[in-house]
C-alpha cells in the first residue's frame, strides 16, 4: 500500500508526502502514477498527529454523566457506582467512541488505562489508531480479580496483537496499589520492556498522606524506593512535586503526563511546567478521561496547558506556544516508543492535514500559535495513522453504527446506574 | 421570507421551528409546502446561537503575531506599532474574518470596540450578524482625531445603518481617557439609550493606580462618581471587584463582561464568577480581541469560564454549567437589547443547528454538560441570524473570499509593521 499526500503545504512551502507502507518514503515531488492511493494536499496544510498520554478511553460512555462536584462526592456517589454496571461491550464501545473522537481531533495514539481492557485492545484493532493499554490493577477494587483475568488473558495472547497497541502494566496509585504490587509491577517493566503506567500525586490529599504515612516521603520519592521510576514510567498527573521530585523524575527520566483539564475541573491544582522542562523533566500532554474533561480534544488541552503553565509561574511567560506543541507531539510520540511525532522521511507515517482555508488559522504568522491558541477540531480533515488514511475530509468509515452503539450502551447504563 | 427548520431535536423532542421573517413564528408540526426554504433537521439538535459580548473583531488579522509576553511589552513593542499601521481595509477584512469565524462556531452577535469602526459596520452588514459596534475614545491616542472623524461620520448616518447594529459609546479605559471624556459618554448614553462598553478593572495595575490616583476610590467606584453606571453599560473584564464594588454594579444593572481565555493568557486576573452572580451582578461572556485568545469560540470560552470559576472559588463547584452556558446564550442577548437567546415562538429567530451525530455530544444524559465542557466548533452545522441562514451545513458564502483578503491585509500588514 502506498499514499501519495499530493501538492501539500508542509513548513511553509508546497510538497508531495510519499507513503510506502507505514512510514513515509519521501518528501518532494512525486509522480502520481505510482501509488495506490492520491490524496490531495491543495487546500491543506500538513503537520504532526497528536499523542494522547494519558486517557481512561471507555469513560466517554460517562460523558457528562456528572460535572462540578467536590472529587469524593463526585467518585462515591456517581462515577464509581456508573462504573460498577459497566459491561464489556461498553468498554469496546465506549472506546470506539473515543478512538472516533480522537481521529476527528487529529490524534493517532493514546496511553490508556481502565478495567478489562481487552474490550480497549479490539476497539482500537478495528478503529486503526495507536494505543498502549495498560493491564490495570487496583488492589482496593471490589472486583479486583475479575479485572486481573481479563489482563492476564490479554497479556497471554500478547503476541497476535496489532503491531500498534503495546501492552503497559497500570498500577492505579499508591493509596489503591500495596508496596508488594508496586514492586511487582516495577519488576514486570523491567523484564518484559513494557511501559508502567501510574497516577502519581494527583491531588494535595495523595501528597500529604504519602508523606504521613511513608516517613515523610512524597509520592514520587516513595515510587523512587520502591524502583517503579524509570524511563519506561508515565507518572500521570504529577501535579504536586517538590524540587526534589523533579529531580528525581529528570534523572529517572520519567515521563510525566500533564493533564491541565482535568487538573482544574477536580481542582487537583497547577503543574508548575514551566521549572519541570526548566530541570529537564519529561512532560507529555493527556486528556484525562471525559468524566473530567469532557473530551478528547488535543487542541483544547494545548491551550489551557499553555494558560495553566501561566498561571502556575505566575507570569503571561509560562511555557512558549513551541513547547506546548512539542509536549502534545514529536514529546509524546518519542516518549511512547514511537520513531513518529515528526513529518521527516523515514519516520512513521502519522500525519495530519488541517484545513488551510479555516478562518482559525488565518493569517498564519506562525502556525504554532495557531495550532496551540486557535484551531480546533473543525480544522482538521484528513488524518493518517500507521500509512493509512482512518479520516478523509472529515469522514470515517463506520461512524454511524459507532454512535448509535455508544448511544444504545449509555441508556443501558444509566437505567442500570439510577435504576 | 420563511423558514421551516423540519424534524429537528428541540429540548430532547422532535418537532419543526417555523421562521416568518425574522422572528419564530411558530414551533410544532408544519405544512411544509408553506414554506420558502426548507432546512432539514433530521441529524441535528437546534440551540440558541451565542452572545460574544466583548470583541476587537479587527484584530483577527493579529492572530498569533505576538504571544506570551509581559503585558506592556507585548502591547508597546508588538500589538501598538502594529496597529499603528492598520489602514480602513484592514479594520473590513479583519472584521469579515471574525465575522466569519463566528458565524462556523455558532455566535450572531458581538459586542465590539475598535478604531475607525466604519468598516466593522460594513463587514456586519455584509455578513448578515447582529453587533453593537462602539464608536471608540482614547484621549491618549496619537491618532484621536481621526478615530473621532469616524465614528462622528458614523454617529450622523446611524439611521441608514441595517436594524441588526447599535452603535454604543466606547471610551477605551479610566487610564486613557479622562474625567470630561468619561463624563460626556454617560451623558451621551443617557441621552440617546445607547450602549456604553468600556474596559473596567482589568488589571490590578489599573485598580492599584485607580486608588492612588483617585483618593482611595477602586475603578468602579470612580464610574460610579461620574454617572457611568448603568443598565447600559457593558464593563469589560471587571476582575478585580471588592465586594462594594460588586454592590454598585448589581445595583446599577452593569453588565460585566466575563473574558476567561484573555484574563489567564494575559494574566489579568481571576474574575470571581460565583461570588458575582451570588451578589446579583450580571455576568456576560465574550472572547476579547484575537490577540489574547486567540480565537473567537464560545465553546473554548465557556469550557475555560467554568475551569476559572472553579480557580476562584478555590472549590471544583464553581459556576454550574448551567449558568456558563447562559451567560454565554440568554443573559448576553438580553443584556444587548435582544429578545432572543432561547428558542420560543415570537423570539428573533436566532438558532443554531448543532451535529447530532457528533461524537463530542455522545452520549447525551446532559446536552448543556455537552455544549460547556465538550463540543467546539466541528459541532456547528448551520446558522440562522435575524430569520437569515448564514451557515448550511457548513458552508458559507463568499468564505473563500475573505480568507484570500484576509491574506492579502495580513501580509501587507506584517511588512510595514516589521519594515
Amino acid at each position: 500500500m502506498s499514499i501519495l499526500i499530493k501538492h501539500v503545504e508542509l513548513n511553509g512551502n508546497r510538497t508531495d508526502i510519499a507513503i510506502e507502507g507505514n512510514r513515509i518514503a519521501d518528501i518532494g515531488p512525486q509522480d502520481a502514477a505510482l501509488f495506490d492511493t492520491i490524496v490531495d494536499g491543495s487546500y491543506s496544510i500538513a503537520v504532526p498527529a497528536f499523542y494522547n498520554c494519558h486517557t481512561h478511553s471507555p469513560m466517554t460512555l460517562l460523558r457528562g454523566y456528572a460535572d462540578d462536584m467536590e472529587l469524593m462526592d463526585w467518585l462515591n456517589n456517581h462515577i464509581w457506582p456508573a462504573e460498577a454496571k459497566l459491561q464489556p461491550e461498553d468498554i469496546y464501545w465506549g472506546t470506539r467512541l473515543a478512538c472516533m473522537e480522537m481521529i476527528h481531533s487529529g490524534t493517532v495514539y493514546f496511553n490508556d488505562m481502565y478495567f478489562m481492557p481487552s474490550g480497549t485492545v479490539r476497539a482500537v484493532e478495528e478503529s486503526g489508531l495507536r494505543a498502549t493499554i495498560g493491564m490495570f490493577l487496583n488492589d482496593a477494587a471490589p472486583n479486583k480479580e475479575m479485572f486481573e483475568k481479563d489482563s492476564k488473558e490479554l497479556w497471554e495472547r500478547r503476541d497476535t496483537l496489532s503491531p500498534r497497541i503495546q501492552l503497559s502494566i497500570a498500577p492505579h496509585a499508591i493509596y489503591t496499589c500495596g508496596e508488594k504490587t508496586l514492586r511487582e509491577c516495577a519488576e514486570m517493566s523491567q523484564q518484559y520492556g513494557i511501559q508502567l503506567h501510574v497516577h502519581v500525586s494527583e491531588t494535595k490529599t495523595e501528597f500529604d498522606g504519602c508523606k504521613e504515612q511513608h516517613g515523610g516521603m512524597t509520592p514520587v520519592e516513595y515510587l523512587d524506593t520502591l524502583g517503579v521510576l524509570s524511563e519506561r514510567t508515565f507518572a500521570a498527573h504529577s501535579v504536586h512535586v517538590t524540587e526534589h521530585d523533579m529531580e528525581i523524575l529528570a534523572e529517572r527520566g520519567v515521563h510525566c503526563v500533564f493533564n491541565p483539564v482535568s487538573n482544574l475541573k477536580l481542582m487537583s491544582g497547577l503543574l508548575p511546567l514551566r521549572r519541570m522542562l526548566d530541570k529537564g523533566v519529561s512532560v507529555v500532554l493527556g486528556t484525562d478521561g471525559t468524566s473530567s474533561n469532557n473530551n478528547l480534544s488535543m487542541f483544547d488541552e494545548m491551550k489551557v496547558a499553555s494558560l495553566v503553565s501561566k498561571l502556575a509561574n505566575n507570569s503571561p511567560i509560562g511555557a512558549q506556544v513551541d513547547e506546548i506543541y512539542k509536549i502534545a507531539t514529536r514529546n509524546g510520540a518519542v516518549a511512547s516508543g514511537l520513531d513518529a511525532g515528526v513529518i521527516e522521511k523515514g519516520r512513521l507515517a502519522d500525519i495530519v492535514l488541517l484545513d488551510a482555508s479555516s478562518a482559525q488559522l488565518t493569517p498564519s504568522y506562525n502556525l504554532v500559535s495557531n495550532l496551540v491558541y486557535s484551531a480546533d477540531t473543525s480544522c482538521v480533515r484528513t488524518v493518517i495513522c500507521d500509512g493509512k488514511v482512518l479520516m478523509r475530509d472529515g469522514f470515517i468509515e463506520g461512524e454511524a453504527e459507532v454512535i448509535e452503539n455508544a448511544r444504545r450502551c449509555a441508556k443501558r447504563l444509566l437505567a442500570a446506574a439510577r435504576g
